[in-house]
C-alpha cells in the first residue's frame, strides 16, 4: 500500500498510456471503415476530379473571346453545340465559339472559363451572347485543384469521418488500412454482486459495471471479447487475469468491494508475466483507486467497484488508452461553454469531475451540478456533461464560466 | 420551378421534418441497445440499492450510541461481529454495540449509520474506540436512495449511454425497447458519375455522395438497405424510387448533375403514392437545392449532387429525420467555443454553413475558415467543425467568438 502515498496526477497517467504501442493494422472494404483509424497516410494516386470541370450551368468560352464585354456591349459567340455530361466533349472551340455545358461537364478543348447562363441571352441562329468579362479558369475546377496525384491525402491517425470515407471514395480506394479493434476483456468481482439476470437477494446488487465499460470501450471501437463475474477469490481472480490476457489487449478489473481485493488486484498485476506496475491511486475523484499496470504490450486497469468512480476512470483512462492503441491523433472533446449554477467545492491537489445537467439560459447553456452521493446511478443518468476543478482549485464559483465535456 | 421562388428557410424545413411519425418499437437485449432510442418510459420496478448499504469502510453502529464521541471523550462500543458482503448480516445490534461494515456491505438491524475506519480505535479485547459523533442515515446510502420503485427511471426519447445500460442493468432490464433502425435507400444520378471502384475514364467521376450519405446515416443509427446508381433517365429513376420505396423509410436522391434531372427529381416525388411536395429549394449554402416530399409515413429527399452540398444537407435535414424518425429527445450539438480567425462574408436571406479547422490558441480555440471552393472533397476533410452565419448576417467579423460545431 505504500505507493498508494504517492498518487498519480491525471495527467502523469495520461502520460503513462501514450506509452502502449498502437496495434497492427488491418485491411477493410472502405465502407466497413467507420469511426476507425487510419494506419498509414494515404497518398492520392491520382488527381480529384481529374479533367478541368465547370463548376456552373452556362456556356464554355475563351475568355480572351468575352474580354470586356458587359451588358451595352456584349461579346456575340457563335455555338457549335452540348458538352456531354460524363464524356470528352467531341468539339473543339476555335475564335469566337463556345458550347453549352453543365456543372460538372468536361471543358471542351479550346475552353478556358465558363460563363453562367445568367450572364448569357441567346440570339436565335445558333449565336449567343455573353454580357460578362471573366478571367481565365473562373468558374472551373482545375483537374488537379480538389487533390494533386502524389499529395498527402489523409494522415495516419486520423478518425475516418463520412468525408474521410468520401474522399478515399473519390480516389478509387476500395479497401483501407485501420488499426485492429482493441479487444478488452472485463471481470467485475465482489462477493456481493449478481449478474443482472438474477434478482438480489437482500445484501446483493446487480453488476453494473461490465455494462458501462462494455457500452463506453465498444463505443471507443473495441471489441468485447470476455466478460466474467468473479467472487472475492484470490486464485479465481488469479487464473481469470491469466485466461483474459491470453485474449484480450486490455484486461479491465473492477471491484473488489473489500479493502483486501484491492490490494489482490495490485499484486495479481504484477504477478503476470512481463509485469510492471505503473501506477497505484490517481489524484482523481472520483476514482482515486485507479490501478494500471502494464504486462507485455497488454494494459491492466483495476476500476473501482463504485459505479461513478468506475465509469469515470473509463472516460479518462480507458478512452484514452483505447484510442492510443489504435493510434488516434489527438482529438477534441465535445463540450459546450456554460455558467455554473452554483458553487462547487473541491479538494486541492486532485482533478474533480463534477456531474452536470445542462439547461438552455438566455446566453447559452446554465451547468447545474447534480447533487446526492457520487456513487448514485441515477445522477449518472441525469448527466449531460462533466466539469473539471483542477488540481489546483478549492473550488468553482456560481456564475463562473465552465466548459462542460458532454457525454457521448 | 416555380416554387423555387420561394425558398424555405432551414427552420421551416427542420419544422417539416418533426412531422414524421417516430417509427414503432422493437425489443433487443440490453446490451445491444447501445445509442439507440428508448421507445417507452421506463419505470423502476424495485428499489435500487433494495436495501440500506454503507458507503465506506468502517463500523456500522446506532448513532445515538456515538452521539457527543470526539476525539478525547470517545464512545467505547463492543464489537459483535463482521458483516458479510452479499448477505443478510446475521447479528442485531444492542445498545452499544458494534459491526465491522466494509463499502456496499448491508447494514445489521439495530444499526442506523456508518463510522468510517479513520475514526475508530479498536482497544483490543473486542472493544472500539469511536472519535467522531454522527448522525442516523451518515454514510448509509438507503434502499430506494438511487431509485425508488415505482419512480420514472428514464424517459422515452433518451439515447442509451453506457450510463443509461447501467441503470437498466441495475433495474434487472434484460431487454429494452428501443425505435427501430429507420432504413435508407441510398441514388445516386448523373450521367458522369462511376461506381467507385470502376476507373473513371476522362469526365467521369466516381461516386462519393453514396459513402458520405451512408456513413452519416450509420453514424445516426439508420440501416442502408439499398444503393442504386443510376443514369439520367427519368423512366429508370421513376421505377428506382418506387422500388426503394417499398424497403426503405427515408430514400435519398443526389444529384442530378442537369437541371433537367432536379426538375425530374420533383416530378417523381410528386407521382409517388400519396406523396405530397413540402420543399423545393431552402435558403441555405451550401445546399439550396434540397427537396423534401412525403410519400404516406416515408420521407423522401433530394440532395444537391455536389459533394459538399449533399454532406451538408444529410447533417443539417437527413440526421434530424432520423433522429425524429427514432423518437429522439433533443441533444445539445457537440461543439466548440472558438474565436474567428478572418471575416468571412454571407448572403442575407440564407442560412450559410462555414467549414473551418480547429487550432489550438492561448484562450481556447481559433477558428479558420477553409478557403477555396465549397464543393472540394479534400476541404471537407481538412474540417474540423461548421460554423453558422445566420440568415440575418452579412458576415462574421474577425475575433468573433463562434460556436463552432464539431463533425464527428
Amino acid at each position: 500500500m505504500k505507493s498508494f502515498l504517492t498518487l498519480k496526477s491525471v495527467d502523469e497517467v495520461l502520460t503513462l498510456l501514450a506509452g502502449f504501442p498502437p496495434l497492427p493494422g488491418e485491411t477493410l472494404p472502405l465502407d466497413a471503415a467507420l469511426q476507425r483509424y487510419l494506419a498509414r497516410d494515404v497518398k492520392a494516386s491520382e488527381d480529384v476530379p481529374g479533367f478541368d470541370r465547370s463548376t456552373v450551368d452556362g456556356y464554355a468560352v475563351a475568355a480572351r473571346d468575352v474580354f470586356g464585354a458587359q451588358e451595352s456591349s456584349p461579346a456575340l459567340l457563335r455555338c457549335v453545340g452540348d458538352c456531354p455530361m460524363g464524356q470528352i466533349p467531341d468539339m473543339r472551340l476555335g475564335e469566337g465559339e463556345t458550347a453549352r455545358i453543365l456543372t460538372g461537364g468536361m471543358l471542351p478543348k479550346g475552353a478556358d472559363a465558363v460563363v453562367m447562363v445568367e450572364h448569357s441571352r441567346p440570339t436565335g441562329n445558333g449565336m449567343v451572347e455573353i454580357i460578362r468579362s471573366l478571367a481565365p479558369g473562373e468558374h472551373v475546377l482545375r483537374h488537379d485543384e480538389d487533390v494533386a496525384c502524389g499529395q498527402l491525402a489523409i494522415l495516419a491517425g486520423r478518425r475516418l469521418r463520412a468525408q474521410e470515407l468520401g474522399l478515399l471514395a473519390a480516389l478509387g480506394q476500395t479497401e483501407v488500412e485501420v488499426h485492429r479493434r482493441p479487444r478488452v476483456a472485463i471481470i467485475s468481482t465482489g462477493d456481493e454482486i449478481v449478474p443482472f439476470e438474477t434478482r438480489p437477494a437482500p445484501g446483493e446488487v446487480r453488476d453494473v459495471n461490465v455494462h458501462t465499460l462494455a457500452a463506453l470501450c465498444q463505443g471507443e471501437g473495441a471489441c468485447i471479447v470476455a466478460r466474467t463475474l468473479v467472487r472475492d477469490d484470490r486464485e479465481r481472480l488469479t487464473s481469470n487475469v491469466a485466461t483474459a490476457l491470453e485474449q484480450a489487449d486490455v484486461v479491465l478489473v473492477s471491484g473488489g468491494s473489500s479493502a483486501g481485493m484491492r490490494d489482490y488486484t495490485v499484486e495479481i498485476f504484477q504477478s503476470m508475466p512481463h509485469s510492471q506496475l505503473l501506477v497505484h491511486g490517481v489524484a482523481i475523484s472520483p476514482g482515486k483507486p485507479f490501478i494500471l499496470a502494464r504486462a507485455g504490450d497488454a494494459c491492466l486497469m483495476g476500476l473501482p467497484g463504485h459505479v461513478a468512480g468506475a465509469l469515470l476512470c473509463a472516460q479518462v483512462f480507458v478512452a484514452a488508452v483505447l484510442r492510443r492503441l489504435q493510434g488516434a491523433e489527438a482529438q477534441i472533446a465535445p463540450q459546450v461553454r456554460a455558467t455554473l449554477s452554483r458553487p462547487v467545492a473541491s479538494t486541492q491537489g486532485r482533478r474533480e469531475y463534477i456531474r452536470v445537467r445542462l439547461q438552455p439560459s438566455d446566453h447559452g447553456w446554465t451547468a447545474v451540478p447534480i447533487l446526492g452521493p457520487s456513487g448514485l446511478i441515477a445522477g449518472m443518468v441525469q448527466a449531460d456533461a462533466l466539469i473539471v476543478c483542477p488540481e489546483n482549485s478549492e473550488g468553482l464559483y456560481a456564475g463562473e464560466e465552465v466548459n462542460a465535456l458532454l457525454l457521448r
